[in-house]
């Protein structure tokens, strides 16, 4: 039987909140079996930038990212968020390595072809390197990965969070048992996003289609819930959405079904 | 016998000079046996914190590091620097990994105790994880370090460059033959700065102390010797400093002797 690694997502908004990233921290380092922690960047690159006089373009809610966004993003996710969330796992006698894709060669990606738009330096992975990532994991070393992917020619690429965590489940799951959590800032799915007691607590691609259709499933939910049914499809066994709570045994959250 | 590993500290200029980086790199990767880079973090961090509205304090050309100051730190040496190198190992096909003293507990420091003045976020290495380097090292994987360690309780630290090279290639010692390589701007210690034909090609400490009497060895080229002493003190084998050509055979510099 394989072993069960856990892969947590964690969205940039929940970072920038450092009495909640604490106390995430604190459930993350709770639980047993090997682990790994991947990190959105929020707002803090855009403020960044703002300050260095770079202007952030956004179109239909998505970064276009030119070669100065990169350097924030480099400077933003791969270092000063990164590496706060690995020194406070260490504070915690976690021990864990903060990584973008370049280092170790552990996410390799492609430009994202020019169709309508030109998003500029963002990339899709096309290679996990499970080895170095095995071999962290079988040092209890906990992997904490900032949305950074790398080209085989050396380039920096700004990648979505969401699929680099779906991603690494997916190419992990020849080595282990693999489960993946999204820790969003509400419970989980919605019908209605005002109210969180109109979570839905299992989803299928079925009833997810139709919810599409109907609109009920809208805007950022669209892309994260493509990652979780990729991963559910791909060899992940479990896949589920919820807000803080949801690294607690008892939590109360949403639930993928194939 | 001890199999050769090279430890090579390069200064923050010289890598912000894109044409020098890519050239350096390529003698770097030409390189053979197990290596380990270390690298400054140069004038980017004081334009940045300009852009960012935060002042860069030195005093005695020392710069004082509060926590505006250790956040760039983290940001332009841990990020934008550190990733951009290990980018560029992996374009010439040398796999590399990027570190802080946080990652995989590398580097724990202690914050230098105030006496005089109080230099903020500043560190001195207590400790080396050579089992973590050595780790890496057998897979082929070159460390890449910017200059910040890490305390015990988490606090990331702006250090410095020289001493973590230096620190790094006496801890080494006990596992490998370690040779350590400052690369400058300038040919090695000149007993005229503007002068390079007045490079001196061998100092022993003996001549070194003269030499810093009479104040023909002044400022900056201090500490960086007092680390090259320690280092052929206690377990390093070789230790010279040069320009940029010091990774090649037939290279002028200076050599340190006991």
């Amino acid at each position: 039987m394989k072993q069960t690694l856990k892969i947590i997502k964690i969205g940039g908004k929940l970072i920038e909140n450092e009495a909640f990233l604490n106390s995430f921290l604190e459930d993350f380092v709770q639980m047993k079996g090997p682990k790994i922690l991947v990190h959105g960047g929020g707002n803090k690159a855009t403020e960044v930038a703002g300050k260095l006089g770079f202007e952030t373009k956004m179109i239909d809610g998505r970064r276009i990212t030119d070669k100065n966004s990169m350097e924030v993003i480099t400077m933003v996710y791969g270092g000063l968020l990164n590496k706060s969330i690995v020194a406070k796992l260490q504070s915690k006698k976690q021990n864990a390595i903060g990584l973008c894709g370049a280092d170790g060669n552990v996410l390799i990606s492609k430009l994202r072809e020019v169709k309508d738009i030109d998003y500029g330096f963002v990339g899709d992975i096309d290679h996990v390197n499970t080895e170095f990532i095995d071999s962290l994991l079988m040092q209890q070393i906990v992997p904490v990965f900032s949305a950074i992917s790398c080209t085989e020619d050396g380039i920096l690429l700004n990648t979505n969070g969401d699929s680099v965590a779906s991603e690494i489940a997916i190419a992990m799951s020849k080595f282990y048992e693999t489960q993946l959590y999204f820790c969003l800032e509400k419970k989980g799915v919605l019908t209605d996003i005002s109210d969180e007691t109109s979570l839905i607590s299992e989803l299928n691609s079925e009833n997810y289609n139709n919810l599409v259709a109907s609109k009920v499933i809208t805007d950022g939910m669209l892309p994260k819930l493509h990652n979780c049914f990729e991963a559910i499809k791909r060899g992940v066994s479990k896949v589920i959405l919820g807000d803080a709570s949801l690294l607690k045994e008892d939590s109360i959250h949403t639930k993928i079904l194939k």
